[in-house]
């Protein structure tokens, strides 16, 4: 591409290196900016700024956080007996969205996997080990995607918890709403009659 | 959405008003971002921002220019008899993208269309008048799209230009009508300049 300009070049490798953008669609959002007023770059040059400057992790759950505390542990209404253990801030998002949780979080921050050279020490572990040792904490809920690394990390963090005497539970595994029964896999269908519950309405 | 925090809300909406960015996508931007150093952000933020302040008008041909004049118009290589009149600096990009045209351009800003109330006032016209008045150049080839608007556009130039005796010409129909000059491939959009031919109505 022949930008003519330094500086619009420059401003298009700056968004083509952001992930799913290449070049046409990085010119597109320049060219966009560029039809608005100059205050509109300015703002949102300085949210982005702001944010990565200002941004720190909760001293409690490892939440990306505004604050020392995060919003959600600094929560009073919340349920401070039980912690739901998640990979990352993606997946926290994705549980407060359902609106069906109203408990603590703790963030691993990555899971256990040793093909990409990720162990026990390289997770926030330790922290949570701490917290529940601290014995506030009644119940540890395991919100972790269930792959071969999501399971074993669930697995070795239940072999921590349960000599502290917590109980351990793991999200329901099953057939996904509005999901046909046929297209499901073996392996979630087999578990979801396993695990069949009383039906109640 | 829930954030948790308001900074990353703030950049999250920032990066969601660009055409194209829903807040998913913004949020996968905003977390890819927090995952890099933060000299990253600074410089992504500060190439925008470069590019808002920097970037004029060529007040030669109305390009987007770092510069009073901008790169095409000040480089002595080019052929100076020629000039191209395009609607915009993305339709200039995609012909110099195709290598085949080494004269000057001329952009008009938009293309005559009474729906939009844009009418010939609005465009740069005037100055393209001007430049062919001074007599250096010999050819003004119309590389518009060809929609209704494009062919008003073209022939209300025309009417203006044959007067002056500047030989106009319009880029061959290789391209597609109702197609947009920007997604046209490089071989036919490059095809269309080389065989253009002298406009008759």
């Amino acid at each position: 591409m022949n930008f003519s300009s330094k500086l619009i070049e420059k401003a298009v490798e700056a968004f083509a290196t952001l992930p799913g953008i290449g070049r046409k669609t990085a010119l597109r959002l320049v060219l966009h900016l560029l039809k608005q007023d100059k205050t509109v770059t300015e703002q949102f040059a300085g949210a982005l700024v702001a944010m990565r400057e200002g941004l720190r992790e909760c001293r409690i759950c490892h939440n990306l956080s505004d604050d020392d505390v995060c919003q959600i542990c600094a929560d009073a209404r919340r349920d401070r007996s039980i912690v739901c253990v998640v990979e990352n801030v993606r997946d926290l998002m994705a549980i407060e969205d359902t609106g069906q949780y109203r408990g603590l979080y703790h963030l691993l921050g990555g899971i256990i996997s040793p093909i990409e050279g990720i162990g026990p020490a390289e997770l926030n572990i330790d922290s949570l080990l701490q917290r529940v040792q601290e014995g506030a904490i009644r119940e540890v809920v395991m919100a972790i995607s269930p792959t071969i690394e999501g399971e074993t990390t669930v697995y070795y963090l239940s072999k921590k918890l349960q000599p502290i005497g917590v109980q351990v539970s793991v999200i329901a595994r099953g057939v996904s709403f509005g999901g046909d029964l046929e297209y499901a896999d073996e392996l979630t269908l087999g578990r979801s009659i396993t695990a069949r519950l009383p039906y109640a309405r």
